[in-house]
């Protein structure tokens, strides 16, 4: 079948809050055959995350404290993209420097996803990075954010998923393809 | 640092919707070093994807209409959870049999994890189900979910993933899940 004949017209849209990171709106659409439905939808926009991989081959972490879970959990580094960034590649150098204080000599484009395609718009640009080195001034953290970093490798990146401690797509995603690089020999 | 050092203790919570998918709120919290910050929260009861397998090496995927992409994209099965479901598993072997029309004989829990833990609580349980068989007469679908099947050996999906057909998290993670499993022999 073809686009349009899977396609949701919006006839109606109601947005009802628009905060610093999300803004939500309820559509009325019309269903390809030709009923109305209602979609709750989620906009975000957007956010980068970054495979940091140290030269010993550790994967750098940081543990946060996430609010919608009432959790801590390893994540890899990651942000929302501003605004005024000029493309996802800036941001991801960015978050890396004021989440970790790393700088990272060779940049690679992994992926992007969508995180949760049934209800929100988030899409999440994931790079690579080496020949990391410790910033003398690195980037202020955010105020409102509280990170601790941990470096492990991929045994132990593993574990940490078995046990939860890693507990988001995004780093279970990174960590599945920093495994695959390594039995592909790269 | 321990779970109260990172601990963010809701101080107010203001529910401004509550959907047939979602509920938003924001909290007023505070943080480990005293200050208020505002959290926004996205509430979703989890969902259910499956990692479906036929005889031939091949995975099941659906496409449909993502409202909030404004794309169709190529999905493994996925549901979300009922109020009234027992556990993840009925669910998932609901799903499967609804969008697919397949009962599968051998079920396998892969993983859980949060989709975007910056601001939803979804979590999304992923299963592994083979020896599938057709079912004569399976669940209806819902009513306003409009389904193609697609059947992908894997480097079909793989294609999908660097073409962009195959566009979510819980699918690139499958597919990679997939991938592991074949290289180690399984």
């Amino acid at each position: 079948m073809k686009f349009e004949e899977f396609e949701e017209v919006t006839v109606k849209r109601e947005t009802l809050f628009s905060g610093q990171i999300i803004e939500l709106a309820v559509d009325d659409v019309r269903l390809p055959n030709g009923e109305l439905a209602k979609r709750e939808l989620v906009f975000h926009n957007g956010a980068v995350g970054i495979i940091a991989i140290t030269a010993d081959e550790r994967i750098v972490l940081v543990k946060q404290f996430r609010k919608p879970l009432e959790k801590v959990i390893l994540e890899i580094p990651a942000g929302k993209i501003d605004d005024t960034d000029g493309n996802t590649l800036e941001t991801a150098q960015r978050e890396l420097e004021e989440e970790t204080g790393f700088q990272g000599n060779n940049w690679e484009f992994v992926i992007e996803f969508s995180s949760a395609p049934g209800f929100t718009n988030e899409i999440l640009y994931i790079y690579q990075a080496t020949g990391l080195k410790k910033v003398d001034n690195p980037l202020p953290q955010d105020e409102d954010e509280l990170i601790e970093l941990h470096y492990l490798t991929l045994a132990e990146a593993k574990a940490a998923i078995a046990s939860g401690e890693i507990y988001d797509g995004k780093t279970i995603l990174a960590i599945q393809y920093w495994e695959l690089m390594q039995l592909r020999g790269k």
